[in-house]
């Protein structure tokens, strides 16, 4: 029978969908399966016993504190330690400009009730992060979308793009989600440029950065809108709304996120996080600052890095020893993705019950084009999954995805 | 300097406002200060050791899957409890009917998410909870209010407001914040009648409901909705989304709260929070679920009843002995808050800054009225301060507002 409250709801909840990922991967969680499906890091690296001695030190020193209810903005020494770290990669911020979320997920969902009316365009990758979508489809945007290639987001005709009265741009620009790909250094300063030229401001979406695989990171989009505006002397770092998060470098189940903004913006934040749900878990936070600020915690990185540099070199190796001819995908330089493009005439989605019944998943790509895209791609996610086990798993694909083609 | 995001915010955000009582108590820091601001729980009860144990055995024997992602839905370990714990109270429902929420404040968020439309007509007490105005207030909505007296909503011209187009009703049946009163059984059974006969909706918020001081609880809105409805031989329990939290029971800290609700709306529910956050902290869920199926949580409750008594009591003795004739306050038999009415000409947000000059701090009441009020109440926490201390606090408060009527 329905109830007098499914009779009532609000003109945006139609928009709301289920994200598909979260649903598909209810099939999927037998543990036979072997699944590049989620994203999710590698629990067999969790800092499981840090964990348990910055919980204890936590409540053993500020108890009282560590479960009270705290400021909306965030546990300071956790901002300091954000402002810190991102002053090393060259924005100079305070805490002030920080605001922590619950993952940054969060943060999204406040760029989409801040700034989004009904009709709205905003200005994405032609395949891009699912999470931000879901984020912003019930506020009712348009989306303009922009092409990308093995070198990200393509720039070379993004100007007449920036012109279609956009409200905000939306970028992953280190191993992108879903992609696994990252913008040059040389788009990422056209793309900068294109921005102030335009005063078109940029959502500069970052979890996967410190997860670099081999050679030097690239300057943040931040950090190179702060410089282009020191160059031309105007005001620091305006453009810019920069999120990041814990979740790939400590824990995902801590939800400890951050945006990095204007101050002006953070107020803003703020106010919208009182509403949400006043201040993420104080616990936590003082967890994640213990933890963020340990001896050990670039080592930690480094391990991280190590490990998903070998699944990630386990799956290449098994496409090419697996995957029939035609297929092609992507080589991230870090992150937990790639993407993979079947032969022409298959159909992602369609195959996605034969790969669950070969004991496999992954992700159909179709979701992550919000206006559309070939259906013929998926996502692979490699941080989950043993070298053994990703081998097998891929020869499973690979020989089911034979099998279809000889249909 | 302007940014380019401050010309682009959307309409709804010059709606959204800052937390009067969070930015109001920051300048009641300074620790001389006695407070009756904030609606902190007692941190000296805080189960600190009981959180060490906790963390440790969750840490010890999940810890992969507790600092893992988890469903959005929350652990369902947690939702088992919560729905065994709300079936000894009458309701019949399972672990499908609840989504797991940071702090309650985060469902009353989605409500607003998901079924206020801009120009809305929502029903509310006169005087109400802050939060769920600042949750709802960038919807849009309009709102109509019901009187209030020392028995709660008052219900004798209920009839007359819901007949208005009433999208739902929202209200505090127990220890009401900031009012501190509680409706009776007969007034609770009216609203129910009422609301099943209008099929207008509700919110039972019920954050306070097990801190009772005397006597036995009286049954919830939810319960008695499901009685009627059994009664009259129509669906369970349809009527009512019932929130609440484990912040005053163990720790608002860890941010874990809920909303009880029927599974289409739960659904619902689960998309605005995947598009929100994903999920609550696995962390905080697991160490929840710990702390709350431990024995001791009786007893521990036991004790915030008999603390959170001798601090009521030692308040209404203090306004007895200190404040001026013609002052009047609410006798709460639970919860955190009472609300205090000066005498006539007393404007309580003029005296606040003599208040805070006084080294004592209280919220004025105007901001708890969606549609205005009088200027002369305010809200008193008594759970967060010792009886000496409130008592020095109001000798303070009363000398400040006697003088204050000398002028």
């Amino acid at each position: 029978m329905t109830t007098p409250w499914e009779l009532r709801f609000a003109n945006r909840t139609q928009r709301m969908k289920s994200s598909f990922i979260r649903e598909l991967l209810k099939v999927t969680n037998q543990p036979d399966v072997i699944s590049f499906g989620g994203g999710f890091p590698a629990a067999e690296l969790f800092p499981i016993e840090e964990s348990k001695k910055a919980a204890e030190k936590v409540l053993d020193l500020y108890g009282r504190k560590a479960l009270q209810y705290t400021t909306t903005e965030g546990y300071d020494p956790l901002r300091e330690w954000i402002a810190e770290d991102a002053r090393k990669d060259g924005l100079n911020i305070t805490k002030d400009n920080i605001l922590i979320t619950t993952g940054s997920q969060q943060a999204l969902d406040f760029v989409g009730r801040i700034f989004i009316n009904q009709g709205d365009r905003v200005l994405t990758e032609a395949t891009t992060y699912l999470g931000a979508l879901q984020a912003w489809n019930p506020y009712g945007p348009t989306y303009v979308t922009a092409e990308t290639d093995e070198n990200g987001l393509i720039t070379d005709n993004l100007e007449d793009l920036i012109r279609q009265n956009i409200k905000f741009m939306y970028v992953l620009p280190n191993f992108h989600n879903p992609l696994g790909v990252s913008m040059t250094l040389e788009r990422r300063k056209r793309l900068i440029e294109l921005a102030n030229q335009y005063s078109v401001p940029l959502i500069e979406d970052d979890p996967y950065g410190k997860l670099i695989f081999e050679g030097e990171p690239l300057p943040s989009i931040a950090a190179l809108d702060a410089q282009y505006q020191q160059k031309n002397d105007t005001e620091f770092g305006r453009n810019v709304i920069r999120t990041s998060t814990f979740s790939k470098i400590l824990a995902p189940g801590l939800r400890i996120g951050w945006a990095i903004a204007p101050q002006e913006i953070i107020k803003r934040m703020v106010q919208a996080k009182q509403g949400a749900d006043l201040q993420c878990s104080t616990f936590d936070q003082y967890l994640a600052y213990e933890l963020a600020s340990a001896d050990w915690l670039p080592e930690h990185i480094s391990t991280i890095r190590r490990v998903y540099k070998e699944r990630r070199d386990a799956m290449l190796q098994a496409f090419k020893d697996f995957m029939p001819e035609g297929t092609t995908w992507t080589v991230p330089n870090g992150g937990l993705f790639l993407w993979l493009r079947l032969p022409e005439g298959c159909d992602s989605l369609e195959l996605f019950p034969k790969a669950v019944e070969e004991k496999v998943a992954y992700v159909p790509g179709t979701p992550f084009y919000p206006n559309g895209g070939p259906n013929n791609t998926m996502r692979l996610n490699f941080s989950a999954t043993n070298p053994e086990k990703i081998r097998e798993g891929v020869r499973r694909l690979g020989v089911m995805i034979k099998k279809s083609l000889e249909k």
